[in-house]
């Protein structure tokens, strides 16, 4: 299989997507980018004993010095507790300000070691290798890094580029049914916000994608990496148009810490929050109920929840006004014209009501 | 007297420093800047007392909503606990993107401040009032924001600009004399990197600004933050010539962290590092004992340290081996030429050893 490369085209800061095969033996697509032969890899345990031993050697074999840094497996450890390990495991180390950090996991894994490169004496290179569908199509392209807060999420972090994003295909292998659905979110969500070619495309393969059909597989992230490389080059601190790529994410924020972080996966809350993204786009006239039904039908598909937990309304609400898309008091919404349209706007309370009796529970 | 007014020529983010008197109470300087009528000011338990009031009044007659985050006074207090703290009062309160931090107060205040505004929410504005000399003259300007970690100074942070500085002459006028001196340690030394006409200035005027007069002061400050500017503007990163700002801070550096944060004041660490790296670059050939003996009488009349505690020389190497200036396990040092032209370099072993025989207190 050919490798695909995807062109990040920041200006300060432009970066090359690789999406193929065996990447992870390929260690001088990574030792080139160098300013030091010295990295340091940061890894969880579920991770570790599958892949870390096989870069490292390759690493090595390019006359690398590698450090490992593991931390526990999960978004409850998206955490300032983590990222002092992380921290501790440099400083102790002697990391240095031209050691380049290597983020090999999923979201949290990449979200928390592109932080800690953006703070480790005031910002290190670094390279994601993200080994989920959710990391490959999403969190690893675009250098948003971030922790968890007790009080909202992602709310601690910083826009960070990495240098270098490797999507090996092979490490999807070993990534539960769960996982994958979960990263199948994201990926149907890019279709829903302004691909609608995308969105039909899916619609007519998502059983092979689901399969883990290699070819399908490696389209569908080329195209979903395409979407967010133009989206992030167009707005990489999100002033605007990058908004719409957190469609269902205000509502899936919510239900992700209206439940506790970790009882739901990210790609799970996002799937259930662009469902009443959509009945909230219905209720204010824009989607039909036949779009409403497409839209849970390909998440059914994807074996994703579509029916959201029943906090209440008020619950709801307070968890949405904590979110960072806030101005001036009022929440700021991702909804959809149509089909591979999104926008951002408001919404009247009674369509908010209308969603959640829709989408959640406790109505059904 | 009229207020002065350098400008930081940064590409991505330029921005002003106003230097003069009674800008406290011109919150019009500020309102104009803001994305939101929002701020959150942090300051300390030393200065909120004196300055914290008159700044929110005259926000508030602006129609700007104050938040007040007040933390304890010291060195000992830059740390991930204090950061906590900020970020808990600014969620709690729902500060939202476009709600702009202030930092009220002298470098401690600062430094964390435009930190806490670097990773809230990957970023928000950020305004520096600093309150002493040393931060009017050097840490409010250039955006390198950073706490401490108990393995080094300034190992976690970012480089973040501020939308403007305001520098006002009138908050010196409480500084004890301890931390003006300090201050004074980093005026004297954009003298000695490359400005040897200031430090002719400084020679000649150095009473009257102890005695702080005012026109002196708003001179060497406003010299100061061209001097810091100009620097910054061409290498915002620290890649380069920017690193020279940190003349007898390796060492400096050293003397904190071997003492513990706080024992003594960073600038007086910095007046003994000066010291310290002039006796290297004596010992390498660069100056006479006569430069080094101008260098030590400028310091005493600014009632500076010039003596450097007896660490001993491995406990001096160890320290300095963690600092940020190393590149592959060498230590980088800013040294001198000559008086007023700093360069980048490495010592032998045996011009360190000499420079802590002839600068350390055991050996007097």
């Amino acid at each position: 299989m050919m490798t695909r490369v995807v062109h990040v085209d920041i200006a300060h800061a432009p970066y090359d997507i690789l999406i193929g095969r065996d990447l992870l033996s390929q260690a001088e697509k990574i030792s080139g980018l160098l300013p030091q032969s010295r990295v340091a890899i940061v890894t969880n345990t579920t991770i570790a004993p599958l892949y870390l031993a096989g870069l490292v050697e390759s690493l090595q074999a390019q006359g690398i010095q590698c450090q490992q840094i593991i931390l526990p497996d999960g978004e409850k450890y998206k955490t300032w507790e983590s990222l002092n390990l992380i921290m501790d495991a440099l400083l102790t180390e002697r990391a240095e300000r031209k050691t380049t950090l290597i983020a090999l996991g999923g979201g949290v894994i990449g979200d928390m070691t592109g932080f800690a490169a953006a703070i480790y004496q005031r910002g290190v290179p670094f390279i994601q290798i993200p080994t989920t569908l959710l990391a490959q199509v999403d969190s690893s392209v675009g250098g948003k890094t971030a922790i968890n807060h007790p009080l909202g999420k992602n709310m601690i972090g910083a826009f960070y580029q990495p240098r270098l994003v490797l999507a090996d295909l092979d490490s999807l292998s070993t990534l539960p049914d769960r996982e994958f659905s979960a990263g199948m979110a994201e990926v149907i969500k890019y279709g829903l916000i302004d691909d609608p070619d995308f969105l039909l495309w899916l619609e007519d393969n998502i059983d092979g994608i689901m399969a883990r059909e290699e070819q399908l597989l490696a389209e569908a992230i080329e195209r979903c990496c395409q979407n967010k490389a133009r989206i992030v080059a167009a707005d990489e601190k999100e002033t605007g148009q990058r908004a719409l790529l957190n469609l269902g994410h205000t509502f899936g924020h919510a239900i992700e810490a209206g439940l506790g972080y970790g009882a739901w996966l990210h790609g799970e809350a996002v799937a259930a929050g662009m469902v009443l993204a959509a009945y909230a786009s219905q209720a204010i006239g824009h989607l039909s109920a036949q779009d409403v039904e497409r839209v849970i039908v390909l998440l059914q598909k994807a074996r994703l929840p579509v029916v959201s937990p029943a906090l209440g309304g008020e619950r709801y609400k307070a968890l949405m006004a904590q979110d960072k898309k806030v101005d001036a008091g009022r929440i700021k919404f991702i909804l959809l014209r149509q089909l591979g349209e999104a926008y951002i706007g408001e919404l009247p309370e009674s369509a908010i009501d209308a969603a959640l009796l829709a989408g959640c529970e406790a109505a059904r």
